[in-house]
């Protein structure tokens, strides 16, 4: 309720400003395991032992406390079906679509890029071990 | 060295395989400084200080970290010129132009998005805090 005033009067975000409340959220959606979930999510829905495959190596905790940051931010619904053990399925909110989408794109620029990155990291490496 | 082998038999990199070498790039560009200084340099070559006042909060030792780690990737390129004490520039490679571009993207993104994620962190609190 603390940030309610802030919100109507903030005249503009900007994530390079240390103070921006854009700022964690912008950590969230691009964190070690945030562009991961993001990421798989954007394929469909999941539930979370299928998700906690896609995201190989992501522990039981850290998905759980990544899913309960993007859902609070906006990015990922939760939804719990009927039924014992009740079946919880994670998605995408429209936001979390967008966001997936621009994050899909880096990915794909990245791996698509790996060649070019490997070769900059063997060049390094061994200029420096020539120093 | 040793992994100029695996370079030419990998058939495709994949972020969300726990071992794949893309896995810590991604991490790299998308850290908590790294999207920060990659955007950053995305208006042109800065100098370490000037650097540093733009990624706001960033300490002397992460920017240097993370500077060495976009340099190593190819990210970033790192020019000392003449002199002394001798000036040293920091601007993007092509790659780090078309990464950068695309983490701007999603920061713009993110940014335009803050009224729908403020509302949805307000909405999650209290929801939360009715339980």
């Amino acid at each position: 309720m603390e940030i309610s005033a802030e919100q109507q009067t903030e005249p503009e975000f900007d994530v390079f400003a240390r103070a921006c409340p854009s700022r964690p959220v912008l950590e969230h959606a691009t964190g070690r395991w945030g562009v991961l979930v993001l990421g798989g999510l954007h394929y469909g829905p999941l539930r979370f032992a299928a998700l906690r495959r896609r995201v190989d190596g992501v522990s039981e905790k850290m998905l759980s406390q990544t899913l309960q940051t993007l859902e609070r931010d906006g990015f990922v619904h939760r939804e719990a079906g009927e039924g014992f053990p009740s079946r919880v399925e994670y998605s995408l909110t429209p936001l979390g679509r967008s966001t997936a989408e621009l994050l899909i794109g880096l990915i794909e620029h990245l791996e698509a890029s790996m060649p070019t990155i490997s070769a900059a990291q063997l060049h390094y490496d061994a200029m420096r071990s020539a120093d």
